[in-house]
């Protein structure tokens, strides 16, 4: 809507008649003014009025059309043939048959995916000067084994108990697929053992196909339903459980399936020639930000909050992968890792945001079965709907990015997982969903990792992964410590010294969020922060032992502690600095995703006439190419033309399709649509004689007329969003009929 | 040098001694002109003519600067340190003792990495309307099987004899750095056998330090230099011979090393969870443009020629990487997959390119000894030393790309491979060669592959990966052909039938460039196309047999043909369309070997005053920050205009850094000097008092000043060329001292 530029009325407020109505009105008094030769100072004013309600009118046509088409629904063969047979992508290796999971985008996929990405980096890296990090795919066991991939980054399968038979089945997709076909027969036998009612016109209900289980009892069906429910919180054993209570068996040959075992979904893979180093393909990027926090923080000259970026390759060993480019084995992704200070999760900008509206989905609202609820970010954070300014603003600028890219904003939501369904790094975490004809699909999470995987790397490879903040005035604070009498320790323990090490460790202060005691190989018993209750225990029981107690080794040995080899006293010392493992916001889109559902958002089928076809509307900004250049006919004369428009069009930068090809103009036509070309420049042979071609737009099938260098400038303008296709039909009169003698 | 505009004089042809006296003589007279109050009309002419002189000077001042710095010997340890301090790269891991051959790109190296693909994709993909591909990085081992990398991916490795020593050697490198070890030895022992002469001054040669060694007889030395020489084409029992005979060890030890073993350099997984399809991480991303080729012919209209290209990672499992990011084991590549006619190899383009002038090394100079030798494109292409228009368009078009993203011309050379090391695809080669401090290296190679790729592929799976095009008029020819008996082929020969088939299958034309065969299992007979100097041999041998032969089955067994169960005829028929395989032109670039080059070209030291410091002169494109914005102390005066110029600066897209640390000033100049930003933007206390900034260049570490829109307007010109800093010390005057009150 055109924003109110000191004008006495706002278009927005008409109705379509009213809009309509006072168009002809104005149009006839321009007509007037003019016919009585009017001087420009009057007349224009009212040229200007004219301009800003057809502009209205413009506009409201073009939301209708996109309304009519997104409430179309969508024939998803439809959509897949048409992104097969322009190659947005397709299966890899197809003419070896193909392995699943694995897809290869051609030049059209290519040209979205570079659009969103160039855009995402826009939106994000340069506006927010994040630092953007290149790591390697490749990445050594350690690393996923200290993140908790290694142990936990896993899915159960099951096999056919026939060892022959090729069935594999992810173990929750399986009974999920086995229980809700059980309640949906449940459902029809129901139906079917009522009375069948003849309808209000005397017909006869169809009779539904006899069903091939019997009904279920009460207990059982709730025992289904209540399965389902908690199927995310089924262990291993949970899920050998369920299988055998309702004998769930592989859905092809009717066999039992054999139990549940662990099949972690990373690639593993051997690092040089000597076999000892085992790799691991990464499963997501954030492991190589966090490896290299020290760096990124040196280069961020020791300031926080600043986030990491990246974009590449992550990899997935799917038991078996489907959708298509929902679930795939190797995935482009984006991912921020924002780095704050735990106790101060405030955003610089916050306010720039906060009067974005959402679709907000909170736990307890799904909980309770209600609808997602529209509100501010700014509202959510006030009211700790979403827990802070730094989770609430990445949630609010995923959504902006997504609207800008062409993602429908009536089909995303913004979901908390529950509690059970979060990643093992994870407190928080709010899903970007958007609707397609597969339901409702992840494509952007927004975690709060805390300061889970900084811990976990600082604690195995003994790096300080933390900032350290001056205090503006010195604390001063009392603790207890404990310190060995070095010189007695030694000698006293001999080998068995580490063992009574190790039980002194068990005594410091272990929380998160506590980074003194990291790297802190070299550190004095003093500097060491203490558990204080621990402490406190231990020295109560010197004391009630005469200065003597008895304590256990990390071997499982007992061995007696005395008041010559520890000592445990208060200090009180003066802190300049405050020190601290950042925590982690952490943005993460699957780039495939978004892509996928893009598609289907901006699919629709041109109704009516010889026009019906199928078309890509993506906005400018995504469309793989932003010009066909095509001559009317194959006629030779049109061949300079087509060179000259190539050629300027070129000097802009801009990727755009030349088709001489011998097809019907409609056909060419068509065949752009169906890549989401924007706009089409026309050679005729109107181009012969003045040098001037067409300017078509795509969803209007509006064309306007110029010469090859004017149009071609416009085409520019339009792409850099310097003018819309509405603002030129303004300045332009329609060009209807093609020169085709 | 600025083009001539007609003018009557070319400053180009000046000494700098003329061209500074004009200088002097046109400023007098403008001052003259105006002080007698001329009017502009009469100035103006003057005034042009004196900027034309002063950018003249401007820009040999700028030459003889990058002259003189790029001449400077490269001290590698101090540009490894920058590269390290300010994150351009880092080795991956490193908190965890990181990984040999891999490294992490901080953000000003992914800056750069973006901005060189960036320019890649305009300068190659959008320019040449080529077809973007993105493909998996896993890929099923059948592929790799049919492309030959399964067999012949890989090198040879040998171990210390003494199992528990670590060390594990590319057995070419150990041969090659042993033999060069002996021989440089050797020539220090002739050295000192060589009474030594007292030096003109009178003082005495340093003694050199005592070698192991022990002079070489004549005929081993002989042998040592043949080896070398040879050393590429050595197999696996050439290496072991060549171990044995020099008796060559592991350096560290002195130990023996164990024969040579294969070690194929792909990367071994499993896809999904069978274990039963094993997968490889492709060690180039062409294969994936090559097993797409249908779809890519079927986008492109069935015509030829097209290109695919593609930017991705592949991966080489390296024996032992070494020389920092030019052999490392995870790497960006850029390949161009051309598809071309074998029948015609011009290239519709070839004009634009022809008078580009590279120093190009041929084999026949490589063997002589002798000096690359530089001429153009096109005489090199008439000359048949580059084999044809297509390859030529590429290695001049590489040319180009190289120069514009501020690669020194000095230090790049196009050599040819010679015949024994080319890969075992390719029928001949061009490599890119860039000189730094380890050598020449090859940063862009550019193959041509033949029909070599699509012919394995076709004759694997079945499929036609062939072009068809009709003739202009149809030809008419004569052949000889095979045709079975078949209602008695297969009763006779029943179960061995399949074998007797092999025979005969044998006899067909295998030839690259015969594209008929392909596919062809549904194929009668007479349709296939067959040798004819092998049916023309058979039939001598059925009619001297009397309607008799015996043939080799390929079970070994021996068959009799007879008269009955296959005949041998020539068929007239009429051809109407040419099938044939294309052939394929690969450039292909290796994206980090080319930024490391990079760097070194980039990187100086700033001699003399307050102002010795690193530089990495980055071409504006390939900056990773276009600007500094900072101010000139940490008074928070300044901090609105700092907010005011970031915005104004990315308004326009720009990346760019902002530095509000309370170093010194110098310090923070230094620090961007470092990561190459070439302009910097100022904020002092004039601009409190009149909104003015200055403007600073990186090179020439002039300042120009203008209020804070002007200033990020001439930042926006300047990044996207449209003006020169040159050309703004024209119109403005230079600005000299900082107000620091």
């Amino acid at each position: 809507m055109p924003s109110s530029q000191h004008r006495d009325f706002n278009p927005a407020d008409l109705s379509d008649h009213q809009l309509s109505e006072l168009i002809g009105k104005t149009t006839d008094k321009i007509q007037h003014l003019r016919a009585r030769d009017f001087p420009p100072g009057a007349v224009g004013p009212e040229v200007d009025r004219l301009n800003i309600l057809r502009l209205e009118q413009l506009q409201r046509e073009a939301d209708t059309r996109r309304v009519s088409q997104r409430n179309a629904p969508l024939d998803r063969s439809v959509l897949e043939t048409v992104l097969l047979k322009r190659f947005f992508y397709s299966p890899s290796f197809a003419i070896y048959g193909g392995v699943a999971g694995l897809y290869d985008y051609g030049p059209p996929g290519c040209g979205v995916q570079s659009n969103l990405l160039a855009l995402w980096r826009q939106h994000f890296v340069i506006e927010e000067d994040m630092l953007e990090v290149d790591c390697t795919n490749l990445t050594p066991h350690d690393v996923f084994k200290t993140s908790g991939h290694v142990d936990r980054f896993l899915d159960y399968m099951v096999r056919d108990s026939d060892a022959s038979k090729p069935g594999i089945f992810r173990v929750d997709h399986l009974i999920k697929a086995v229980l809700k076909e059980r309640l949906e027969e449940d459902e029809k036998l129901r139906k079917l053992a009522q009375p069948s009612q003849p309808h209000a016109d005397g017909k006869k209900v169809k009779k539904e196909a006899k069903p091939k289980f019997t009904i279920l009892e009460p207990e059982v069906k709730a025992d289904y339903e209540r399965t389902l429910d908690t199927l995310d919180n089924l262990d291993q054993n949970g899920f050998k459980e369920v299988l055998r209570k309702f004998d769930i068996r592989a859905p092809d040959t009717g066999n039992p399936v054999t139990d549940p075992e662990e099949f972690n979904l990373m690639f593993v893979t051997q690092i040089g020639p000597t076999g000892a180093l085992r790799g691991y393909l990464r499963p997501e990027t954030a492991q190589g930000h966090f490896v290299n926090f020290k760096r990124l923080l040196e280069f961020n000259n020791q300031q926080l909050p600043f986030a990491s970026a990246s974009v590449g390759k992550s990899f997935r060993n799917e038991i078996a992968p489907r959708q298509g480019l929902l679930r795939v084995r190797e995935f482009t992704m984006a991912e921020i890792e924002h780095f704050v200070d735990p106790a101060d999760k405030s955003h610089p900008k916050f306010k720039l945001v906060k009067d974005v509206r959402l679709p907000l989905f909170p736990r307890d609202r799904q909980m309770d079965g209600r609808e997602p609820i529209h509100m501010t970010i700014g509202e959510a954070v006030a009211q700790r709907i979403v827990d802070n300014e730094t989770l609430g603003y990445f949630v609010a600028r995923i959504g902006l990015f997504l609207h800008k890219i062409g993602i429908d904003p009536g089909r995303l939501r913004f979901r908390q997982h529950m509690a059970n369904e979060m990643a093992h790094y994870a407190t928080d975490c709010w899903d970007a969903e958007i609707l397609t004809s597969y339901g409702w699909i992840e494509c952007v999470g927004c975690a709060d990792r805390s300061a889970y995987d900084l811990t976990q790397h600082s604690r195995r490879t003994n790096e300080r992964l933390t900032v350290q903040v001056s205090l503006p005035e010195p604390l001063t604070r009392e603790r207890l410590v404990l310190e060995r009498n070095k010189p007695r320790f030694g000698p006293t323990f001999k080998k068995d010294a580490k063992a009574v090490e190790g039980y002194l460790d068990s005594l410091l202060d272990d929380s998160c969020d506590s980074a003194a005691n990291l790297g802190g190989k070299d550190k004095k018993d003093t500097e060491k922060i203490w558990d204080e209750s621990k402490l406190k225990d231990l020295q109560d029981r010197l004391e009630s032992g005469g200065g003597k107690v008895s304590v256990t080794g990390t071997d499982g040995k007992t061995y007696e502690l005395t008041n010559d080899i520890i000592k445990i006293f208060k200090i009180t010392e003066k802190i300049n600095v405050r020190e601290f493992i950042p925590n982690v916001i952490e943005p993460s889109f699957g780039i495939g995703r978004i892509l996928y559902s893009l598609m289907e958002h901006s699919f629709y089928n041109r109704q009516g006439g010889d026009e019906a076809r199928n078309v890509l509307a993506f906005p400018v900004v995504i469309a793989p190419y932003k010009c066909l250049v095509t001559p009317i006919s194959s006629n030779e004369l049109f061949d300079p033309f087509v060179d000259q428009c190539s050629k300027e069009l070129r000097r802009f930068n801009l990727p755009i399709k030349v088709d001489t090809s011998s097809t019907a103009i409609g056909r060419r036509y068509a065949r752009n649509d169906e890549l989401g070309t924007p706009f089409a420049v026309t050679i005729d042979f109107q181009t012969v004689k003045d040098g001037t071609v067409t300017l078509r737009e795509r969803d209007s099938l509006k064309q306007i007329r110029d010469t090859v260098p004017v149009v071609c400038g416009l085409v520019a303008d339009l792409v850099a969003e310097r003018t819309t296709f509405h603002q030129l039909l303004l300045e332009y009169p329609e060009f209807v009929t093609q020169d085709l003698s």
